[in-house]
């Protein structure tokens, strides 16, 4: 099965990139510009699902596009075919597919491909984190001060609650501050050590299983924004290493 | 000298993208980590000016490299071998090289090569901006409450101002804002209409020089946060297209 989500990754991913810069917006789930749904999107998802069904038929399927199938069987794929699908739609290069495999209820596979740098990361339980198969580490940088960190970038009330106070509480440090707008590649530079920290809001369970896993197995805390281990109630998360998460905390309470 | 910009910026690119992902940080140019500078950066510097001084020994250069030679000549040209630097240095592929041409004080000709997407964005006076030959345009969209904009990411006492007065301003909107960390994809973005506004601060006349141009000319306005003209004491930037421009004063004003 790691060969099999690596390829359906993959095979997805270059299926998009083909489209990338090519189609408009195709229609959108709800008033809001972010949640916008290209072709491309049910492209990747139909090669993604219609690969499971048939290699795996007894397998259950969560995913963003296209909906839940056999939920309760002993495994489950859960996949964001495009994540950043408001990038993908303005050309801006910052997207990703995401495809996860859970046993029981555990997250046991984690796949996560940025396609316009070709890059593959990947997670095991229990066996570490890997980009186009090397192991790669969360951040090791302690000092908040001078910290580089990840946010979101929809200003909705929760994330201006975030961000207000780490305005405030950033003052005369030398704070840098992020904001990509897509969550899979969020993750994946959180587990390369690229940024230092992440928070962001409005996470679901397509997007949580499988970036959790591969900041798990890097070395990173994830946690909900009361510190507490992530359950799929919650739709915020906070990520980094062990120092900087107990900082971050004090941003993230009550927010 | 439009196909001489051209074919050094491509160069300075692609050399540098062959170091991506390889290179540490050289050296800090101060205590700030913004302002690394990595070996690439140095790379491509030599790569711009020393085509520069062979092919046209009496023109002046301003590079945020190498300094300043012949500054009052007729031609001067003005380069930010790696803008994003920081990026380049952590394996975000968000970063650009950029060369301008001034006459006698005026940007004639602008270059902006994002090398990770193969991106080349041009721009002439009076004659428009272009993406890999295609003509571009800055976005159309002219309510703020939907907009899609790009602002700072180091939180230095300015940017924590005018961010917390976006916060606050956007309360109860679908306001996205993203945050880059290189002013030359910030302006690409901008001139091929990917985002609708634009506000940054601590910009040199290495950045100033070939942004300004390719913004303008694909038809958004640039300015002070008071609204007046850039000069070069000023030191940040306001772009958008003309009726979000006048919004965006709004927040700028005496930040």
């Amino acid at each position: 099965m790691e060969r099999f989500i690596q390829r359906i990754a993959k095979k997805a991913g270059d299926a998009v990139l083909e489209k990338f810069g090519k189609f408009g917006v195709h229609y959108l789930k709800s008033e809001h510009r972010g949640d916008a749904v290209t072709k491309a999107d049910l492209i990747a998802d139909k090669i993604i699902t219609s690969a499971i069904k048939k290699t795996y038929p007894s397998h259950g399927i969560i995913s963003e596009e296209s909906g839940r199938t056999r939920e309760d069987a002993e495994y489950v794929w859960i996949t964001d075919p495009i994540d950043g699908t408001f990038n993908f739609a303005t050309s801006v290069p910052l997207f990703g597919v995401m495809v996860a495999l859970a046993r029981k209820g555990i997250v046991e596979l984690s796949a996560i491909y940025l396609p316009t740098t070709k890059e593959f990361f990947f997670a095991k339980r229990g066996k570490g984190s890997f980009l186009n198969g090397k192991k790669i580490h969360c951040s090791r940088v302690t000092d908040f001060t001078v910290s580089a960190g990840i946010g979101p970038t929809w200003l909705r009330p929760r994330a201006i609650k975030f961000m207000s106070r780490l305005l405030k509480h950033s003052e005369n440090m030398n704070v840098m501050f992020n904001g990509y707008g897509s969550i899979a590649v969020d993750a994946a530079y959180m587990a390369a050590g690229r940024r230092d920290w992440f928070v962001g809001f409005g996470a679901h369970v397509h997007d949580y299983a499988p970036i959790s896993l591969l900041m798990k197995e890097s070395g990173c805390r994830i946690s909900n924004a009361k510190g507490r281990p992530w359950t799929i109630l919650d739709t915020e998360i906070v990520a980094a290493n062990p120092t900087l998460h107990k900082q971050l905390l004090k941003l993230t309470k009550n927010v």
